[in-house]
C-alpha cells in the first residue's frame, strides 16, 4: 500500500468531526517533524491548528492549506460501509473525509516530506498549515490564526489549498477565487390582527413586498474577470403561525449575497439597507459575514498551477472562481496570491464520499511538482 | 331565578363543545313541544339540528337562529371558576357560551314559550333552527339543513340570529349584513438549489414576489352599501428549511379574502387565478370557501329591528355588516332578511366568557317585542 494510501486510511479513521481533531494533527506533525518541519500547534478555543514550516532562507513562503475535520456522515445505515472504516472498492477509497479533505491533506504531508528530502536548502519556506474548524463555524480557525499572522508579521506569499477542486478528472479544474459570502436575517414588523379588520393591523407581508422584489430583482453587477454577477437570493422567508383569520405581526426573511471583487460586505450593507429604509419599512437587520471574496491574477503561482495541471490531465485546466467558501478567504487578505487544487468533488458532503485510489496516489506527485516549480 | 337564567345555567352546564350537543337540543325540545311547536330533529353526520315551528296559517316565515355548540374552553386554570359550571359573581353570569350563545338561545325559548301563548293564533309561523356546528367545520350543520330546506321548498322569509352583536350595550349594534370569506392555499413550485448557482435553481421566493404584490395592492373595490371595501391579506408565507444556503424548492402562501356583496366567490377565484397565470407561475392554488357575503336592505324585518333595539337601549343602533362570519350566510340564500342581535360580544372565545345578568333578562322581552311586531 502507498504512504499516502496508508495515510489517508489512517486520518479517515479518526471520527473529527469539527471541531475535533481527533489526533490527526498530532500524527501529521509527528512525520512532519521528522522532516525536520518546525511544528506549532495553535490551541483556539475548541479548535486545533498546526503550523508547520521548512526553510526559512530568503524567498517566498508557500502554504499547503488544508483541515483535519469532516462534516458530521449522517446515519450509519445510509452508507455502504462505515464512513469511519476506510475500505476500497473496485479502486476507490470510501470513507468521510475521503475527498474533503483528508486525502489532500495525506499528499500535502507525503509531498512535503518528499520536498525537505529532495531539497534540504530550497529556497524561502514551505509551510503547511492545517485546522479543525473548516466545516463548522470557522471562527477559531484559519480566521484566527491569519489574526494572529496578521500581528506577527508572518508573511504569506502562495497558498495551496487542498479542496477538491476537480470536476470529473484529477485537475481538470483550478480555482483561482471565490465569491465573498454575505447572509443577512431581516425582520420587518407589522401590527397583528384580524383579517376581518384590516385597517387595525398593518400586514408585515404586505408592506415587504415591493422592497423584497427590489432586493431579489437588482441587477448588483455583470461580473468581474471569471466571476459571474453578484447574486442575492432568498432563502428562507416565514409569516404566520398557520390560523388563516390572522394577520401576523412579523416576517422573517433571511437572504444571502454571493459577491464577486467589485463588491465589499460594508458596501452590499448600504445597499441592502438603502432599498428597506426607501420602502419605509420598520425593520431590523443582522448580518453575517462569512468571507470576502478573493482573486488570484495572472502570475508565478496561478501559471505554474496551470502548467502542472495541464501536465497531469492532458489539457490545461478550467480557470474558475465559483463555488462556496473556503479557508483561502482568510489568506488571500494576508497579500497571498491562492489557488485551490483538489481531488474529484462529486461526492463530497454526501453517504458513501469517496476518491479514486489512483487520483490520490497521483496527488503527492501533483503537489510535488508545483511546490518544486515555486520553490526548488 | 327568571326562567330564562336558569335555561342558560342549565345549557352552559352541558359541556357541548363542537360537534356535541350533550342534550341540549332535546332539552329544548321538550319545552317548545308543551308550548305547541312541532319539533324536528335532524341528525346529520355528528351533527345535531332541531328545527321547531309553531303556527302554519298564512303569512310569512321568522326563523330564530341559534347554536347550542360553544368553542373549547382551554385549561380550566386560566379561567376564575369552571368554564361548565355557570357562576354568577357581581350581577355577571360566567361559563363557557353564556355570550356566545347560550344566552341567546335560552332566551330564544323563553320568548317563543311566551310568543306562544300570548298568541296562539298569530299568522305566519315561527321557528326556531339550532344546530351543534357552528364553531367547527359548520357542514353537517346549517348548510346542510339550507340544502334540505332548499329540496323541500321551506319558505323562510326573516332570520333573526342570536349571536353576540352589540359592543358595551345590549343592543347597540343591529349586524344587517356580512362580508363573504375565501381562503386560498398557494404553492408556487420553483427549483431547489444552492445559493452559490442560482442559475441552476429557480427561486419560488423571487418568482412570487411581483404577483404577490399584486395581489395585495389590488382595490377590490370601494364598498358596498355599509360593507367596507373588500380585502385580501396574506396570513401565512413560508419557504426554506433554515438553511441559508439553499435556494427552497416551493413557496406556501394562504391568503383570506374578505368580501361584500359586489363579488362572489367564483368571480375572485377568477379575478387571483388571472394574477398569478400572468405572471407566468407554476402554481397550485386549493380554495376554501367558507361563505357568500349576504346584505339585508331596509324593509319590516330591518325597520323592525331598528326600531324595537333603540326602545331598549334608549337610541338607534349602529348599523353594521363587519365581523367575520355567521350561520346567517346559509339562511340568507334562501331569500331571507337576515339580522342578528345579541349580547355583548367582548368576551366571546375567551377565558371567563360572560353576560351581565341584567341583558340576559332583557333579552327575552327583547325577542319577544321583535317577533310580535313581525307576527302579532
Amino acid at each position: 500500500m502507498s504512504d499516502v494510501l496508508e495515510l489517508a486510511r489512517e486520518l479517515i479513521s479518526r471520527a473529527s468531526v469539527t471541531p475535533d481533531d481527533v489526533g490527526c494533527q498530532a500524527l501529521i506533525a509527528s512525520r512532519l517533524q521528522a522532516a525536520d518541519f518546525a511544528c506549532e500547534h495553535l490551541r483556539l478555543g475548541k479548535v486545533d491548528n498546526l503550523w508547520a514550516t521548512h526553510g526559512g532562507g530568503d524567498g517566498p513562503t508557500l502554504v499547503l492549506l488544508g483541515h483535519t475535520d469532516v462534516v458530521p456522515p449522517g446515519p450509519r445505515e445510509a452508507w455502504t460501509s462505515d464512513p469511519f472504516e476506510p475500505t476500497i472498492r473496485d479502486g476507490v477509497l470510501y470513507g468521510r473525509g475521503a475527498a474533503d479533505m483528508k486525502g489532500s491533506v495525506a499528499a500535502f504531508v507525503v509531498a512535503a516530506e518528499r520536498f525537505a528530502a529532495l531539497h534540504p536548502s530550497h529556497r524561502g519556506r514551505l509551510a503547511l498549515l492545517l485546522t479543525s474548524d473548516e466545516e463548522g463555524d470557522a471562527i477559531d480557525g484559519v480566521r484566527r490564526v491569519a489574526d494572529l499572522f496578521r500581528e506577527r508579521g508572518e508573511r504569506i506569499d502562495w497558498c495551496i489549498t487542498g479542496e477538491p477542486s476537480s470536476k470529473t478528472k484529477l485537475g481538470d479544474l483550478l480555482r483561482v477565487g471565490r465569491r465573498g459570502s454575505l447572509s443577512a436575517t431581516l425582520t420587518v414588523r407589522g401590527l397583528q390582527g384580524h383579517v376581518a379588520y384590516p385597517d387595525k393591523a398593518r400586514n408585515p407581508i404586505h408592506l415587504a413586498l415591493k422592497a423584497l422584489d427590489e432586493l431579489a430583482s437588482k441587477r448588483w453587477d455583470d461580473g468581474y474577470e471569471s466571476f459571474p454577477p453578484t447574486s442575492l437570493q432568498i432563502s428562507n422567508i416565514h409569516a404566520g403561525t398557520g390560523a388563516n383569520n390572522v394577520i401576523p405581526g412579523e416576517l422573517q426573511v433571511l437572504f444571502n449575497l454571493r459577491y464577486n471583487p467589485h463588491w465589499d460586505a460594508g458596501r452590499l450593507i448600504e445597499a441592502c439597507t438603502a432599498i428597506l429604509d426607501a420602502h419605509g419599512l420598520d425593520h431590523e437587520l443582522r448580518w453575517h459575514r462569512s468571507g470576502e471574496p478573493f482573486f488570484t491574477p495572472e502570475g508565478e503561482l496561478r501559471a505554474s498551477a496551470r502548467e502542472v495541471l495541464a501536465r497531469f490531465a492532458g489539457e490545461p485546466p478550467e480557470e474558475s472562481t465559483g463555488g462556496g467558501t473556503s479557508d483561502a478567504r482568510f489568506i488571500a487578505p494576508l497579500g497571498a496570491h491562492c489557488v485551490e487544487i483538489g481531488p474529484v468533488n462529486a461526492s463530497i458532503h454526501k453517504v458513501d464520499e469517496h476518491v479514486r485510489v489512483a487520483d490520490l496516489e497521483a496527488l503527492p506527485e501533483l503537489y510535488l511538482a508545483l511546490i518544486e516549480r515555486l520553490l526548488a
